[in-house]
């Protein structure tokens, strides 16, 4: 299978990377700046420069995107549209703009994570965005043409993550990337579709 | 109470405020050209300029926010970011500068829809908007100072609008608009905070 990978050099790409290639697929890796060829979830116009260039494939896995942390009272406008730009409709686009590419019962699988379900301070603008991944992925997955299927993976904090990020997530279990990895290939290589898949969670 | 209803001329806002009118609280109507104020959900500024009108309240009532209706694969980014503006910035505009002229213990009270859980043939932007809704009320509730509650209605498909949207809504329930008014009357007098008010499904 030939799987698009968006955000392999990150901590939680790098684990989807690893066990998609032990599994001996092969996985085009994409980066904001590193990998074998380059994505701006930001600039739709850059999702369509990276389909040009990775030609046909099975699967897109999306494991990046960002959203602005603040608290709710100081959130920006910019912080606001900024979020909406990266990881959801960045996300969206690289759905979109993918259908002339991808091949016949191909799949989508995206990221949003438990702050859809689960508040924590400073993190209003992460809980709209991940639901709001929820909502596309439930919906675009009753619309998608040639059979394909879109899931959408959620996990809990990353271990990896912890030393960054533990005094946001008080007392929430984490979860190690491999956990994360394999939520990943159980939506790539099962029947499901319009699922989200909870890990850790 | 004094209650800023926003969307007060719409099949529903009108519903929504006979019923607060019925139960004498002071309702300031707006709308996008009528009403006592007006307001372009699209314009943050246009929101300050309201509030500022206003002055202090103890309600924020929306019954307002468009989204754009299309094919999935047809939905251009215009119209995601059109989607995105409207009902949900807008509204999420709507409480952040809110903030400095809402009283102490007071809520607001905004509209989702069901196609956030039951998607309908070119309603994807609809389902990620109203899903993201759901996000944004319950992280809201959690950081909302002064003792301000934030609920979130949700209403199936309005009997008032059958004539015009019944063929995109095969077998759904319909609803009276003012089943979906006493959902708004029950946030904005009740003392529950960061939920989903489910009306006709």
């Amino acid at each position: 299978m030939k799987i698009i990978l968006v955000g392999a050099n990150g901590t939680l790409g790098k684990h989807i990377r690893k066990t998609f290639q032990e599994a001996k697929h092969e996985v085009i890796s994409v980066g904001r700046t590193r990998g074998d060829l380059q994505v701006d979830l930001e600039k739709p116009e850059s999702i369509s420069k990276l389909y040009e260039k990775t030609g046909e494939f099975d699967a897109l896995v999306c494991a990046a995107g960002d959203v602005a942390f603040a608290p709710f009272k100081d959130l920006t406008l910019d912080q606001w549209n900024f979020s909406f730009r990266s990881k959801l409709l960045g996300q969206i686009q690289l759905v979109q703009q993918a259908l002339p590419y991808i091949r016949e019962n191909g799949s989508f699988t995206l990221i949003s994570g438990i702050l859809a379900e689960a508040p924590i301070f400073s993190g209003v603008a992460a809980s709209t965005v991940n639901q709001a991944l929820e909502g596309f992925v439930r919906a675009a997955a009753c619309e998608l043409p040639k059979g394909l299927r879109i899931n959408l993976v959620s996990p809990t904090v990353l271990k990896d993550s912890l030393e960054t990020y533990a005094d946001f997530f008080p007392g929430f279990p984490a979860v190690d990337g491999l956990s994360v990895a394999m939520a990943f290939q159980r939506s790539v290589m099962g029947i499901q579709t319009g699922q989200i898949f909870h890990v850790g969670f």
